[in-house]
């Protein structure tokens, strides 16, 4: 999974290896992780304009496809998408013609045959943009937006963004993940991209019942004490914690999670001076979490939603051919 | 609440006493009232056009924020920003975090995180784009499109709007406005609006549990009988009813309602000859006004809503900096 | 209803004999028709182009008005209409006023007064688009995406046009159209279409249940054996199997129905040698049609599509007045 080879088993490239779907950071090269994010640094400046908008993308039509609510992630792929003046198709699965019994691949097809040019896929099911990305090929443009546990590599190109812009060279931080680690595919494609550039130092931290110790053949250290986890920490990336899984009886209650784990400014204080606090929203705030902290001045969690559209707009306009803004 | 001063006390200007929000006719100057009517004019005659879009907001992102479903006023709105050439973003409350326990103010600084340039907000609550703007500042616009008992400023601007334009100046009309006037924060906005363009003299009409005595103390003269109301009226607007309001028992039935108040082709003959129809909408035919008197020549509810897609361009456009419309 | 004729009785013309509503085949002059296909062929060559748009409608405001869900539908429209970079409104009808107790009429009036351009209109009651094109006349253009039994007029558009293109000639065409044709006003449609333009010979396939004999009046012949009906076929039309018929008692079971009509390879063995395959969608596949069918190389059905977007660019554009496309 994990491989940095591509070719048949890596749908993410096209047959000369440029990179033509957004599937996963796992099998994504380093060198197209970093066009992305030097292509990012250039649309960041847009949003910064009163006219916010590229002519990048325009006459291409993309299709927001979502089986699953999502309005942030929606929103952010719908104005990246404006912002590269692309026409953009809203479908939701409640209104489909899934519900009359056709599959996501004809439906792909029908839309197909309307000559869209790529899809944004979130859907509830593992595996389903890689789907959609086997079906599609070369013909349309693939980004995953999120399947079966609410993975989506744009979120982990943001975080690392994030760290890079405003903390300095990945190959300089020490990363204290914190949260529900073993439910969260944000984590695990989150330690791939720092993988991938080179970070020293991840650590994982939860209880054992989230962070079990079999994370350590991740490459990471595996945490339970966040007085041994967090000295020297320069991010400190809290997860959010999916309240399903106290109903799966891994947690004893969000009180609980909160007084050991939970982020608070004392616990903060622990880590390296200055150290960043991400989140990849949306909040719990007193769970995983305090408000002071969500809303202080170590926090970038809104610095994150910004460089998650300029993130977007990059990948969209790699994706599509266009290798980046010029002015 | 309806001082003239700015400042503190009243979000909807900054510092230096310009226009930044939109959220009650009260607090409105009387130059920034005439201003928007004198802008309102300048947009009328775009949409007489084929092409009827101007580029004064190309680029900004507008986010029509419901956390009510309201089509019509949504549709205006969201037609409003595209004529000006502005991106739309159209998010309603059931699709979005906030179901998954975010609040309005961490959805809104997300949004802010985008680099949106204002917001339309529809909520439940009174109160909630007075917080919004609050919380923005001079960050972002805010419109209010209608909080608690679906009042929203727009509203009485096309009010006033059409009476200037259709009838003449608001300083030579008499007003009675007929219907649940206790539970209308429409004619509440009218009638401040009324008062500050100098309207001499302003009646409201309606059963002693939905016009109490106390409405004298706004400067208006309080009527129970049609008979008395109407004479010399050369404006008669009517209110929607609330059929909610049958529940609280403050109405014995639509139908007696109808008989006693509404406003049937016999009752505008007893107005000023060519008094102007005015209606809110949605129209409940048969109950405040007869379908005759709604589809009649002395009806100007279909100009109203002209109008209303006029007075938000000039609105947004305002709020925007941007002055105004030139060929 | 199926009169060459316009004037008074033909609500698809205005009083200068020109097409400005499409409502139905029925009572379309051949000159129109062929019109419509001629403008189609300018407008596919749009979409195989990066850049997928004409100026054409720019400035015009197009209201998809649905008052029954079809993303298919519905989405078709709204990408031809924004491929005609006119402004487009969704608007449902769960959302609507209408659901305030307004009706269809004043709902379009409100739209009307906020200068849209025309209408794109599903409902579930037949005779709905009529309804909105007598009330509308020359002011806004209507197209009907269908009332009642699903029927839409662009549907037997893009069929004729897929069968002149991929086939050649209407005039020299054996149609033999297979399944639920009497509860079907895609096959209706057909039929009057391909009449129009020349066709000589049109079969109708299926139990007497759905196929009844009284269908050999519209000079079509009736037929309920595949071996009969299927030889000499240059076309193929299967229609989507309304599983709602079931309950009717009309149809013994699913299975039933594809071991005896369904169109399998074996039978499509039977047509003329290369004849083209057409479905409407959405496919029930393993019900009238076999999945290998659908996925073969006599499947026309995603042509379908692409040229349905065309048909419908073509559609809007000639009844705004446009002409067609030049590049």
């Amino acid at each position: 999974m994990s491989t940095l080879h591509f070719g048949d088993g890596n749908l993410q490239y096209d047959g000369q290896g440029r990179l033509r779907h957004l599937l996963s950071i796992e099998g994504l090269r380093e060198r197209d992780l970093l066009q992305i994010l030097d292509t990012t640094e250039s649309f960041l400046s847009i949003a910064q304009r009163t006219v916010k908008k590229t002519p990048t993308l325009r006459g291409r039509t993309l299709v927001n496809l979502f089986f699953e609510n999502s309005t942030r992630t929606r929103s952010t792929f719908e104005l990246a998408a404006k912002r590269l003046s692309a026409d953009v198709l809203n479908i939701s699965a409640s209104q489909s013609s899934t519900t009359k019994g056709e599959s996501l691949l004809d439906t792909v097809d029908n839309l197909m045959a309307m000559q869209v040019d790529g899809f944004i896929v979130r859907h509830p099911e593992a595996g389903a943009a890689h789907l959609l990305a086997r079906h599609l090929g070369e013909r349309a443009l693939v980004v995953n937006a999120g399947d079966g546990q609410h993975a989506h590599p744009t979120q982990a190109l943001l975080d690392v963004f994030t760290i890079r812009r405003l903390a300095g060279p990945v190959e300089q931080q020490v990363v204290c993940i914190l949260g529900d680690v073993l439910h969260s595919r944000v984590a695990r494609a989150l330690i791939h991209a720092l993988s991938i550039l080179g970070c020293p130092e991840i650590r994982v931290l939860g209880p054992r019942t989230l962070v079990p110790p079999e994370f350590a053949s991740l490459g990471v250290q595996v945490h339970h004490d966040p007085r041994a986890a967090l000295p020297g920490a320069s991010i400190v990336y809290a997860l959010r914690l999916q309240r399903e899984r106290m109903e799966s009886h891994r947690l004893p209650s969000l009180d609980e999670f909160h007084r050991r784990f939970g982020l608070t400014p004392e616990r903060l204080a622990l880590a390296a001076p200055g150290a960043l606090v991400l989140h990849p929203g949306p909040i719990n705030r007193g769970v995983e979490i305090a408000s002071t902290v969500v809303d202080g001045p170590q926090s970038v969690v809104l610095a994150q939603v910004e460089h998650g559209l300029a993130v977007r707009m990059a990948v969209l306009s790699l994706l599509a051919g266009v290798p980046g803004h010029e002015d």
